[in-house]
């Protein structure tokens, strides 16, 4: 089983992926997760409730989501894009299902009583905050779709232990489900062709990195790569035997990465 | 089974509906279909995209949605709604999956190729219409949910026969449900306590209604409610047996109804 996780930046080719996953899906199952994080900033902007990023004390880069933000992430993450990948998908005749981590409790863990948001010197504790870490996956729930010849397609919400939606990483929650499903292969594709020593030259890639030695490459990662970058390291310590890095823009971008073109962990 | 339909009118109150279906669900298995339009029409506003309504010259009533539209309406009814409904669900200990009719291919159906909009004397001819009816229903995949102790939440959209994203009509869609599932009691609840002889008048409820008479109350069934007229009418050719029509903003919403507080057409 081949977890695929695709990023929700500016230029994904969608079709280039789905293409690919009508290929690989005949002969081994996927789970995909995905991202929404562009078309999520353009609604919020146009709502006048831009995102708004914060950066913890520990130099942790996330997403301030307040209730008004949340509301905003559910309506573009688990409606326009998820409803808008299944369909794409069913266009090339993969029977996708569309759901969010709240659906089923497929997602659950506990929401964050607070977050440390650091400016400068100063330090603000934020208190409304629709934010969490996924504990728990719905095997039982994953199982059954795929068994049944379901692709699940699934995205942020989560759901809180306490029945609360809430955001989480969904780089994150890869290493989760990984473990509990015992799935050795990741594959995570983006706006990028892999991991580059140099963010800003696309010809910079990492080839390879030894997956006992990620420490070394977190000077390589800025803003949400540290996230993806920790996501691996947890997923590593799960089981996972190859992680693949690559790019979401190209053609064939699935069979592409698995081929080599990217950044390969493992 | 009980295919229960709750309307996206004002004032719906979501903790005495979901109360009621915590208790029922242990005794009988339920699929809950909703609606979101006030909040779908709130969003619409506020991203300067009203919702439009037209009327064909047959007199029936609908909603004009074209690519914008149907964006909106797939980000308040499949995201935020249907996932808020899940979340309530959850918090009561109810495991509800959230899906739109295009996921699993639940609702499918063919995408119209245009709708005649009257006005006055003039008729026009509107093709960028995102709109269907459905035909087909992945019955496989709601009993895969329902045997497996899941309670379904779906909404709009549907998916065409091409795996475009449609807005159907969830009253109808109803009927297609009952048909394919065998379902022999449909549940439906807005923001009045049934049909009124005078809409206005809340005392003036009609409580009895023969089911194959229904066509002699057309005259009481504005805008809205000449959908759920015509719903009704095709779930009884569909066989259902009892259909109760009631209050979806008081205590014990469906327990109420099921008591007889409502319309019931048998």
């Amino acid at each position: 089983m081949i977890i695929l996780k695709i990023g929700g930046g500016q230029n994904i080719n969608w079709d280039y992926i789905v293409k690919d996953i009508a290929f690989l899906i005949k002969k081994e199952p996927i789970i995909l997760v995905h991202g929404a994080s562009f078309k999520r900033d353009q609604l919020a902007k146009k709502l006048k409730h831009p995102t708004r990023y914060i950066t913890a004390p520990s130099g942790n880069f996330g997403v301030y989501t307040d209730k008004k933000a949340l509301e905003i992430l559910v309506m573009v993450y688990a409606g326009l894009v998820n409803k808008q990948i299944v369909a794409k998908l069913q266009q090339y005749g993969v029977n996708a299902v569309g759901l969010s981590g709240a659906d089923g409790r497929i997602w659950s863990g506990k929401r964050k009583e607070y977050l440390l948001s650091s400016k400068g010197n100063k330090v603000n504790l934020i208190k409304d905050t629709y934010t969490g870490k996924v504990e728990k996956v719905n095997t039982k729930l994953l199982k059954l779709l795929l068994d049944n010849g379901f692709l699940p397609v699934i995205t942020q919400p989560a759901i809180s232990f306490k029945g609360e939606l809430i955001n989480t990483d969904n780089d994150r929650n890869l290493a989760v489900m990984a473990k509990e499903l015992k799935v050795k292969k990741l594959v995570v594709l983006f706006s990028a062709p892999g991991l580059l020593k140099n963010p800003k030259d696309e010809s910079s890639l990492i080839i390879k990195i030894n997956k006992n030695k990620l420490d070394d490459y977190s000077n390589f990662c800025q803003g949400r790569m540290k996230k993806k970058l920790m996501g691996a390291k947890e997923a590593i310590l799960a089981g996972v035997k190859e992680i693949y890095w690559g790019d979401a823009r190209i053609k064939n971008p699935i069979i592409n990465v698995l081929k080599g073109k990217g950044t390969i962990i493992s």
